[in-house]
């Protein structure tokens, strides 16, 4: 996956978990998916679809992280993972790839997204083996959560 | 969702599972889903992403039905969920999307398409309370499984 994918992801995630949430977070270094587990206790999920490029965005928080951001957000004490919180994990996962189609579209590329799906638990996600999947792991005070996406050049 | 989406999406999958698998499918009455859980063992997920037109469709397959499907259209015999199968629900998954898109496109509906993603399992399936989410339940000689859909108008 190109480089501007990856960058223009880091710049949306810390962008909205930072100015929404007042959490900073720190990323780390991208790496290649080698399994299918979800990383967190919540996970949201996008599809995008654009006319040269495709593919999916899962973002995934590990609970005391979610927890955390979503209080700060709402200005709320939730303590688990109830409707509200995972309905807010998905305006989370719009916000962050909205964030990136708007940079990728500073690079030419244009991408539509489709609406946003939330996992709750530990689930086997399991995509296309033909292009990677790349994770961008995230650290904040709270604890981590990680961006992966999967993004497929079309033949024109 | 307007009947168009709905009968490009039964026409779709009718002509999918009987063109590809030899396997006659009746659709049944769509209904509006009531709750969040996956209905079969197996579920096919892809987001779409039109200029006027978003959201996402759901393929979730009993196990024995998907079992029948998945050999006779690969000519195998696989008496569980294994890799090889759930490869093939992503494929059919694609293939229905894409038939309904193409039937779209009919109605001057255009609309592309993300990858698809797979759930082994059954799972909890949270999407957007603002747009209803339809079932069109399907039955075949070998079990039955639901397309579900969500179609959100985006304002021009």
């Amino acid at each position: 996956m190109e480089e501007k994918y990856i960058e223009s992801l880091i710049q949306a995630t810390a962008n909205v978990i930072e100015t929404m949430a007042l959490v900073k977070v720190v990323a780390g270094k991208p790496y290649k998916k080698q399994d299918e587990s979800s990383y967190g206790a919540v996970s949201g999920m996008i599809g995008m679809a654009g006319s040269n490029v495709h593919g999916n965005l899962v973002v995934s928080f590990q609970e005391p992280t979610i927890l955390k951001i979503v209080n700060n957000m709402l200005c709320e004490n939730y303590s688990q993972l109830g409707n509200e919180v995972v309905d807010a994990v998905g305006e989370i996962t719009n916000m962050i790839c909205g964030g990136a189609k708007n940079n990728l579209s500073q690079h030419g590329v244009n991408i539509g997204m489709a609406s946003p799906v939330t996992l709750v638990g530990q689930a086997q996600i399991n995509r296309s083996k033909k292009t990677p999947v790349y994770v961008i792991p995230f650290s904040t005070e709270a604890g981590d959560f990680v961006v992966e996406a999967q993004l497929e050049t079309l033949a024109e």
